[in-house]
């Protein structure tokens, strides 16, 4: 009888059961946990190591761009959240809300931050009065909370950790560029970083953020079929200014309100990264993010031979002095117990990038049939291009009929002439249809 | 007349009202700023910066000592932190509590966590089950809350930012060692990086950790004389471990309870250093610490003198490449004007341990009458070393007479015959006294 411990640990196939595969991944490979808070889980050092590798390289990035990190209160008052309409409307069903403090009943209630705009912008308000102070670029690494009904680890959670970079501008040129940049930034982390391919585009009107004049997304398609919004970018015009009276004395001495941009990428990326890479063995890491690069696994008979294998190693380590390794000299545990955890812990080094980029295009199909669209959705899923008129109730349509929304209008998209998929109409723009996480 | 932008900021006299000088300091070198949450405040990037550095110290030392970094649900239900008596009793009065969530009333309430003991442990139990598993060593960075009824930036906030360190070990001697080890890079940290002397020793029963068997702190004293608790390193023996039923099964098959520690250190410790370092012109930043170590303020007379100054300057940008520089090349504020800024901002280099040590050296003193001791803390105050017979009793009178508290006794304090100065029994170690924030 072999004692549950040095059991080889199991998990199922990805080919067979995707579902059950990625749960078992997660859990296996000791990346994160349930715990006694529903929709909650805890970020277990392997996983949270990988979240680490990302905050390290992004924040490089975020510097790069001129923003500075600061830390805002994870409490917000209730009348601040309901400044901005559509912003409110957004987030009021997902709230947690504290209502007693030392003791007492609070005289008014305050909300754990699902984003924080509002909290940033009452003070953006106070620190900007003229042009001098723009533009203003701050980021902030932090917990969020929003209370889902569904949820699954990394991708979602009750409580989530992210980055949100929050920008003021003079002029509204100066936004846009900002918008974009802070995209090419999550771009080029996901591609470079974590070889993840996906799409950058523009949100539609219904799956933008509460309170944007428009998003920007990066897309990315997941092995089952289903899409991934991996990281968002808006442009959030004067909305919010207009209602926290963020304003500045232009050069000339009058009083304009700022444009405004907010950006984010948040653990959920960990969860695309498993997803996508992952094989029937577990856990597959990119060399830039594997916390362990490389693993030595000593396998000697007797004394003799062990302080053999042991200079050896040694000497190996020595050569591989550029690289993350782990000897793992554990005692009670055999070289074949060893080399499936390792598996599924993802450590062997692979070339990933181009592999995630062409499931990406194989997958990706252009569509002019609703009928062809129906079985798609219904059958493979994936990426859809299909031309669509821009009107909300066809956008509707569809979702009821195929689960399908638009992902984004791609950033590289070209002006065409074309039928709307569902009513016929003109249409201007192939969009990215899919079903999402 | 001078408009509001272009005035000299002004800031109250260290020497003449410190409590005003702190707060002015805090604001005008743009560390924090008030919110509209009661209590809580924001870490502004030049603050925020001061932190990130602590962090980056630290959390190198941490991993040094085998900890790993994961992350845990910041909502902790109400029933799992009252599984240990003591820990619940002490925390009670200052939790915030979520009542609500996704727009409906919750079944359980959460806690929002004041510390991480019990939703951590609650974990520890279901992944520690054999002497293998031993020792476990994770760190959190994250926010915690704490419903303060009287708050000072940085010194004590509502919510506030931290590590806490949480370990399990099979033996208690193991996990002494832990407190110790942890205590260590504390000293090494304030001592080194953020140049401030204090003293390290044992709290008393009456101000140790609620749960804890024995904490040890790190005491610095400030300019007014009151002494402030910059870090604590706990020896919680079993509690915990009865508590969650943390067990495990030793080498000889037999099924004990795990002996645990934690050890924490917050954004306080920017308190401390602002307090301790800065003089009547603001801050004063340690190198070590500082985000800017070497301001250049370019002063020319006609665009001639600019292009010879700019050049002058590059030249010496490239000698000092070893160190954090900023040239400040705003237009619009006088030479005169940003001197007295960056002055505010604590950018000139010093040397200030030896200082902040001689401090605390100069403000120590040895008191074998009671009323002396009275008369110190109606005057001077600073760290008092004086017999206590170890009777929480006579530290309640002493406490209620003098405001001051046992802050430690001191890990090098030495066994000596003397009289308790409160009771005049037996006492046999100089304990140290002090008010603290």
């Amino acid at each position: 009888m072999i004692l549950e411990k040095f059991k080889k640990k199991q998990i199922a196939k990805k080919s067979a059961d995707f579902s059950r595969w990625y749960i078992d991944t997660v859990l296996q490979a000791g990346l994160a946990d349930y715990t006694p808070v529903k929709g909650c889980i805890i970020f277990r050092p392997y996983g949270y190591a990988l979240w680490e590798s990302i905050q390290k390289e992004l924040d490089g990035k975020i510097k790069k761009m001129g923003a500075k990190n600061a830390y805002f209160p994870s409490f917000i008052p209730e009348k601040l959240l309901k400044r901005e309409k559509e912003h409110v409307e957004g987030f009021s069903p997902e709230l947690a809300v504290v209502t007693i403090g030392g003791g007492k009943k609070l005289e008014e209630p305050l909300v754990v931050r699902p984003t924080s705009e509002t909290i940033m912008y009452e003070m953006f308000a106070k620190w900007i009065q003229s042009w001098r102070d723009l533009p203003l670029k701050i980021n902030q690494w932090c917990n969020v909370v929003r209370w889902e009904k569904r949820t699954l680890p990394f991708i979602r959670t009750t409580e989530f950790l992210w980055q949100e970079g929050h920008t003021a501008h003079a002029t509204h040129k100066e936004a846009l560029d900002q918008v974009r940049k802070a995209m090419d930034a999550y771009i080029e982390l996901y591609r470079q970083h974590l070889a993840l391919h996906g799409v950058a585009g523009y949100k539609s009107a219904s799956e933008k953020f509460a309170g944007a004049e428009r998003s920007v997304s990066y897309e990315m398609l997941m092995p089952d079929g289903r899409a991934l919004q991996a990281s968002t970018s808006h442009d959030l015009g004067q909305n919010f200014a207009r209602a926290f009276e963020v304003k500045f004395q232009d050069k000339e001495g009058r009083t304009q309100y700022v444009w405004q941009t907010s950006w984010g990428l948040s653990t959920r990326a960990l969860g695309g990264m498993i997803m996508v890479h992952g094989d029937d063995n577990g856990l597959i890491l990119p060399p830039q993010v594997a916390p362990i690069q490389i693993v030595v696994i000593p396998i000697f008979s007797d004394s003799k031979g062990e302080s053999q294998v042991k200079d050896f190693i040694n000497q190996i380590k020595l050569q591989l002095s550029g690289f993350r390794v782990e000897i793992d000299n554990r005692e009670t545990y055999s070289p074949g117990w060893k080399f499936n955890e390792w598996e599924l812990k993802g450590v062997p080094l692979r070339r990933l990038y181009q592999r995630s980029r062409l499931f990406v295009q194989q997958n990706t199909r252009e569509v002019n049939d609703y009928n062809e669209f129906k079985r798609i959705m219904a059958g493979p899923r994936g990426f859809i291009r299909a031309f669509w008129c821009g009107n909300p109730e066809c956008e509707n349509k569809i979702k009821e009929e195929t689960k399908a929304t638009t992902r984004c209008l791609p950033l590289s998209a070209k002006e065409e002439k074309g039928k709307c998929i569902y009513c016929g109409e003109e249409a201007h723009h192939r969009w990215l249809f899919a079903q999402a996480y």
